[in-house]
């Protein structure tokens, strides 16, 4: 058996943990009991798995200090930025407790039988049942939010299947520590503790989506990461559906008026592509900016910001790495190196924020990749005729950012917003893409390559992932669920074509 | 070029059409106007495509004689039967102008900013919207209504996306004539043609899902076609959703004192069987009927009506030879021949209907395989305790159907309730799965090899399928489309969570 080892990215010393990675044999005694704890899930009902949902994000925030200090040793994330990803975490375990309890979510429809054109109709009942186990593929960049604990955990559990989640090998004790908060709440509500499960290793996630009680998967990570688990799902004889959430530009088009706030923007735009590292799917990548003197303004506002940032760790000597060749190869294509602090230490995985340039008249595809970590390019842009074509060639992404004053061109703005809705999930006004609201009518997702499907990852509607509709003909009251009867009123439904 | 040809199942006298398969240049051409057509869908509204569908609809019925004609010539489905068929599709086109007009489709909702547990959040508003181009792959078995005119094309043209026909090669003219009732009802609109196309050629198929503009694609077909499309689909660089209505052996299960109405029940196994040539997704190919004297009769009952049964003329020359072959191998396999009356004719592609017996015991997998065509197979079990785990062991089916009276066992009823719930879409009881209703209620879906998503093919909820998630942060008022606006009112949607 392997060992899995963890790393501490603040001074890259990699040392043994009491873990090893997850074998065939522990993997399907762990994908049975996680398959078996769906009748529990079931039998909580909604009520049920609300209070637990509520327990969980209580244990969570029990063990804050603890799960903290564990996850910054395995992160290099900060302690303030962690603390608010744990709160984040708990929010996501209380909205879900708050979906089951609104019903909304199950779909409930009812359709009497009728005459119709075709004839006499039966009766026709639907709404949403559970789809089965879960694997979930933990992230390096959130070791809360977007991992054991995180949002996929939460919305599959809120829809009543049983989560198994392949660890991410960067954070497996915060992982193991995060599971173990969990268990305490699902033990307290006498729950069997499979209900959520951790395996580690890659083999042993590839295995986990092969298995045959496994129902779908979820993952937040890269692109490569998600063609092997495909590759691995198309092994299986049945299909299953695979939400994968990837890779993301996430440009974002000052305009002329809207430059002038130059320090307000400098500001906002150094936070938004700094914090975490520049480790958030949604940082915004590239920023187009007027040329002309308040672009320059702007432009040198940011770059005075950049030359004084400190470096920052990153995540893991992956992400390290592919930052570092990210950023010479931008260099290579064409981009103008605009500031880069000398580094203040070189321990670890540390990088240090880069700025670069490019003209619009040279923003290639390579110049529009995704480079992960502390990292933007400046895009300068005369007016509308060379900037909408531009961010039109980006590739699509999670979000499009639009600054605009009463000032701007108001057809410039709708170009770019009609243009964003075609090419992103979320079109941000006067706003910075990152610090993603978690609430029910937010949608984290977008065309590819940021993510592979059509569902979001975030809010409310994201429990839809994990459910399946079933439809019920002529049936007798008695086998019905309680929401699908004739005088159930505590939820919104669909009686006879109209909502009620 | 290669010429069209059409074939009369009567007869089976193949001759050419002016028709010819879509090569790779008028293809592009076709998905480029297809493409274009968006923007006249998008601009005329939820309320202009409503009109439009209730026009094309009208056109379809002033059609009726003409489109029976040609139908019933390249289908060998009986006039009342295309009359029929003809009904529901206009009523599908109906439906969906039902679905606009109620906009509860668009999923519209509204965040405002709010203090949160992680500090001040942004505005956020989200809704649906058309997804682009989609491919739609009409079916053999229904030249209406799974075919150009369909529920998939009915769904995409109301979420906002053009539609390029793939014409099912059993019934080009067919397919040439509904489109021109379509054009029709468009071209009074004033809209382009183009809005819905047609491609002829199993190549021009697969090109058409390999096209970058096409977004998503949906066929009721074979296994087979699916696995062809998928590979097509898998060969582009993005992803798109892929939606298949493929195999189903939809079981049916009579309990011991159901059984005791003879002649209804035979009656109604008889027709749900043998309609439409046996040639329906939902047709019953399993019937579990209980050993001792009131399954004896009621197996007699429908060996009667076998052997009195005339011969069925089927859709194409490789149905015919498939159900030849499954028939032959189905009896090899081990079932008992209970039926199978001379056949009076051999002209064209025509078979009798058969009814085979097996005991529960011998009930194996390949038993359990879809026979397309006027097939059933008898299983007679003994109780409770040999009935339910070899309904579990039936391959998962659009539909599961249960028998039963206040005399049956509700323990077992509930058992097998339990069991089709994770193994169909829908659940029958007292009646048969074919005739399926369309309302908003309804689901046409099943897991693998049902379908190969978790998505429905008829019913309200079909449009989903066609849109994608898009979500306005921070937008000014006059960027929001109307349903996302404050005062607006004319539609369901959930405001800071709520339901208004």
């Amino acid at each position: 058996m392997n060992v899995v080892t963890t790393v501490d990215p603040r001074d890259g010393r990699r040392r043994d943990t009491e873990l090893t990675e997850t074998g065939d044999g522990r993997l399907a005694s762990i994908v049975a009991l996680a398959a078996q704890s769906a009748a529990w899930l079931d039998a909580l009902g909604r009520s049920g798995r609300a209070d637990l949902l509520h327990a969980i994000a209580d244990a969570i925030e029990s063990s804050r200090a603890d799960l903290a200090a564990v996850a910054e040793s395995e992160t290099g994330l900060s302690r303030s930025r962690l603390d608010v990803e744990l709160t984040r975490t708990a929010l996501q375990f209380r909205m879900f407790a708050d979906v089951l309890r609104d019903g909304g979510y199950l779909e409930a429809a009812i359709d009497h039988a009728a005459q119709t054109a075709i004839g006499p109709a039966p009766d026709v009942r639907r709404m949403l049942v559970p789809i089965g186990p879960v694997a979930v593929f933990g992230a390096s960049n959130f070791p809360f939010a977007f991992s054991v604990p995180g949002g996929d955990t939460a919305s599959a559990l809120a829809a009543g299947c049983p989560v198994v989640v392949k660890a991410h090998p960067s954070h497996p004790l915060t992982s193991q520590a995060a599971a173990a908060a969990i268990a305490t709440a699902v033990r307290a509500a006498g729950g069997p503790e499979e209900v959520v499960a951790i395996v580690h290793g890659q083999r042993a996630g590839l295995a986990l989506v092969r298995h045959r009680l496994v129902r779908a998967a979820a993952l937040t990570g890269s692109i490569g990461a998600a063609r092997a688990i495909q590759a691995a799902i198309d092994e299986r004889d049945d299909p299953i559906p695979f939400y994968a959430e990837l890779s993301s530009t996430n440009p974002i088009v000052i305009l002329p008026a809207a430059a002038a706030a130059t320090d307000q923007i400098a500001d906002g735009l150094f936070s938004s592509f700094t914090g975490s590292g520049g480790q958030l799917c949604t940082k915004p990548g590239l920023a187009f900016i007027p040329s002309g003197p308040a672009g320059d303004r702007l432009a040198e506002a940011l770059r005075q910001r950049v030359v004084a940032a400190d470096g920052v760790v990153l995540l893991n000597e992956r992400i390290r790495d592919a930052f570092n060749d990210g950023r010479a190869a931008l260099e290579r294509a064409g981009a103008r190196l605009l500031a880069r602090p000398e580094p203040g230490s070189t321990t670890g995985f540390s990088v240090v924020p880069t700025l670069l340039e490019v003209d619009v008249s040279g923003l290639t595809a390579e110049l529009a990749e995704e480079c992960f970590g502390p990292l933007m390019i400046i895009v300068r842009y005369d007016g509308a005729s060379d900037l909408v074509p531009a961010v039109a060639a980006v590739p699509p992404s999670l979000t499009g950012s639009i600054h605009a004053t009463d000032q701007d061109d108001r057809a410039t703005v709708r170009r770019l917003a009609d243009t964003l809705a075609g090419r992103a999930g979320r079109i941000v006004f006067n706003g910075y893409p990152t610090g993603v609201r978690v609430s029910w009518a937010q949608h984290h997702g977008g065309p590819w390559p940021s993510t592979n499907s059509l569902h979001t990852s975030v809010g409310a509607t994201s429990i839809r992932r994990f459910l399946r509709p079933l439809a019920w003909q002529d049936a007798p009251e008695w086998v019905l669920p309680a929401e699908l009867r004739d005088d159930f009123q505590e939820i919104p439904r669909r009686v006879d074509g109209r909502p009620r």
